[in-house]
């Protein structure tokens, strides 16, 4: 219990002992004083609200006399059981209220997203990733070692744009893993992708028209959305973005993730990037943001360096994160910015202080520098290659009905029927068995942007296979297996 | 060392192991792979480029002949010291440069604020805490705690607004200690104030109006300034913002910190904040930002609860932290939105993820709940009471030149200068003497604002004591009281 602020007031008719009594039985009524809790020491709380002890004594004395609160030896006073102020009140006349004071769960539901899952046996989910393979003990020991008396300065404010240290183990990171050539300056963390567009929206200024696949990841439309940005919807073939449709459109952006692009799972060809560099080199001003979300994952062919590894002229933004690679809870991204934007960032960013705590960026820069990241990697990517070889197994019978696409990296895949059955009864029917699967066009959470796809194509359905065991691959696909085919 | 990501073209007329040992070999001499540094093994690397082995050795043994990187037993192969490939180079007859490959602090110097910290003996900044207070040993023990495999679902994406747990915490110590009213629903867990602010932006729209008082906080005023917000700047008088100026501007929210004002230290009384409220009730859509930054430390005078706690009709906005309770690293800050806001909240906002990840969260409300954080303040309370008490001693020699202020609550107080030195000059002379003193107009860090007010003013300085110690405070003292007085 910490302090209670009470407004006491001194040229009241109410005598102070009586305005505090008043005060807690009422706090204790309303609730907002739960059972066995601990109210604070007569001397602290007539310290802190300037009284004199006998005051808060005398208050407390009648609190005791009606029950509310009882005293624990050598311990303190605190707030009696529920039912036995129910009681006091019965006695005082007042009606018994069915009183709201129950687990706050209950009050507060969960995200829907949460509840629904309680619905389903299967989930499908393209966003869900492995956590059995957290290495749990080895992020204790870093955390062990780092919470160390020695390292007290870690508590203190760092750099805006992250630590200095993370930031290189990031870079030499991304310059090995996807051929990004940066320096440790040009690259800012933060906490979560949301946040970094939230900052480029600072760096490049408002009205900006950006061109985005269609279709693409709702969660960035929608933050686009949300900064007021015109967004143009371009079309994809087999190689992603027809970039040749951006010379009709008047935009100064493209947002891009050609490594493995979300949701149709199109790895974007050298050509069609060289292509997208030199249209953006055309104007002054132009700028590729490449979001390389889980470019780590890849099944079939030689690794493919990032878009920015092409980039000669400063003009791709990209955008990495550490949420699928380890864990989503792990809210650590970063933004590689051009050297032009750079200089916009110091000018008009640089005040904003880093969102990801000194403390949480030290034990990062430990598991990546000391190797444990690409350990935990290897192992990532193993047992995601058996995940991924099981799934397109199972669904060997489903080849007839349905077109598999996606199957190159990522932790999904794609089920286009072939019959024409809409996605909405797809999903429909897979509920009716337990098993949740997610809509393509559902995925891009706009309904209005995509009330053209859905009449001219196809269902297409997201098979996310992250977060599920072999069993429940079997038993799910099964279970679709009952219904779709 | 992680894999190597190499783009190797099959068609060119270069053979495969040739492109892999050119590559690597570019890679050493640019400072890119660094002495000491391992490579991928062959295996692994074939593995990853899909090539033959055989081919990665023949690559590797080339560069091992040419000594730019040597064999391990057991444990592989390194990049050799780099004097040793710079004979090479000699060898080779290229240019012995200067290389730049040296402590990266020395390429990359920290903040100009960091570096400036070597030049002063003594720093009496406004904004720094102190640290050794801070509860090490709990928070390894709390950390210890909640890193366990039993919560391993921590490290799972949570709830937008932080986690429930942490909310009813918060709404509860809130209620306790400030008087605020409100639901854990109302509670919006962020980052930092800074991304709070950016989120506010997205709920309050574009194109608003603001009142700030003159001085204010001048992170907040940049940050304003960053959304295009029209500033609209209101005298104080010793009660804090002069409300009645209001009506004669169009403005719709106003940014007040009425526990502590930064830097004025002016405390607002009930009456001129009731003034405040009744402001904001006149027009539907009118709100208050209550920045209650370090309302925690008071040091004369009853505690004086929240503004939010007036207010009736749900037009406080307000916004805390435990980055001056606890530590500047803890970055959790929280925004309470009114109910009306609330809705716009989850409309507009709910899809940004949490920048905080749960096991900070976690943390955090154990540190709360469990009782820590309140030991942890009253021990603050009384090592900063210590040091105020003793600074506002050390300045009784200052009495007849300065009028001394804003000493009821904070880690500062201000001197004004009686005989109207300017606040520059007494920045100077202080720095002769290795002491940081921080003036009011440099504070809030818009020179172009502050024109006016530096003109028609004579010099405030503000005196920070949080981070010095009682030594430091009596020698910083002493030393400006040989070129003060």
């Amino acid at each position: 219990m910490y302090d209670m602020t009470i407004r006491l007031q001194t040229d009241s008719s109410v005598c102070l002992y009586e305005q505090i009594y008043e005060h807690i039985k009422r706090e204790i009524r309303g609730g907002k004083l739960l059972e066995g809790e601990r109210l604070p020491s007569t001397r602290s709380l007539a310290d802190y609200l300037q009284v004199a002890r006998s005051t808060v004594d005398y208050a407390y004395g009648q609190l005791l006399d009606e029950g509310y609160i009882e005293s624990r030896p050598c311990k303190g006073y605190f707030v009696c059981p529920l039912e036995e102020v129910l009681q006091i009140e019965d006695r005082e006349g007042t009606v018994k209220k069915q009183r709201a004071v129950v687990s706050p769960d209950m009050h507060f539901p969960k995200e829907e997203a949460e509840q629904n899952k309680m619905l389903y046996e299967y989930d499908f989910s393209p966003h869900d990733i492995d956590m059995s393979g957290f290495p749990f003990s080895v992020w204790k020991k870093i955390t062990r070692s780092i919470l160390t008396d020695a390292n007290r300065d870690l508590f203190s404010r760092g750099e805006p744009q992250g630590d200095y240290d993370l930031r290189l183990t990031i870079s030499r990171y991304l310059h090995s893993s996807r051929g990004v050539n940066c320096e440790p300056e040009q690259i800012v963390v933060g906490a979560g992708n949301d946040y970094l567009l939230m900052l480029l929206e600072k760096i490049l200024g408002r009205h900006v028209r950006i061109a985005m696949e269609y279709p693409t990841y709702g969660r960035s439309r929608q933050i686009f959305q949300s900064f007021a940005y015109h967004i143009v919807t371009v079309d994809m073939d087999e190689n992603g973005m027809m970039v040749k449709q951006l010379d009709r459109e008047d935009v100064s952006a493209v947002y891009v993730m050609p490594s493995h692009q979300f949701p149709s799972g199109v790895v974007m060809p050298i050509g069609r990037r060289l292509e997208l560099l030199k249209w953006a080199y055309r104007e002054p001003g132009r700028y590729v943001i490449e979001d390389d979300y889980d470019s780590e994952f890849r099944y079939h062919g030689k690794p493919i360096p990032a878009l920015q590894a092409s980039d000669e002229q400063g003009r791709v933004i990209y955008l990495g994160s550490f949420s699928k690679a380890i864990a989503p809870a792990i809210r650590v991204s970063f933004m590689v910015l051009p050297k032009p934007l750079l200089e916009k960032y110091r000018r008009d960013c640089s005040f904003y202080s880093c969102t990801v705590s000194r403390i949480d960026q030290s034990i990062l820069n430990c598991f990546i520098r000391d190797g444990y990241f690409e350990r935990h990697l290897n192992k990532m990517r193993k047992m995601y290659r058996a995940k991924h070889e099981l799934l397109l197994e199972c669904l060997k019978p489903f080849r007839n009905d349905f077109t598999i696409s996606g199957e190159n990296a990522g932790l999904h895949l794609l089920l286009t029927s072939k019959k024409n059955l809409p996605e909405a009864e797809l999903v429909r029917r897979a509920a009716e068995q337990g098993v949740r699967v997610y809509g393509l066009i559902d995925s891009m959470k706009d309904a209005e942007a995509c009330k053209e796809y859905e009449d001219s194509r196809a269902g297409t359905i997201l098979l996310g296979f992250g977060a599920l065991n072999r069993e429940q691959i079997e038993e799910g696909v099964g279970r679709l297996h009952k219904v779709w085919l």
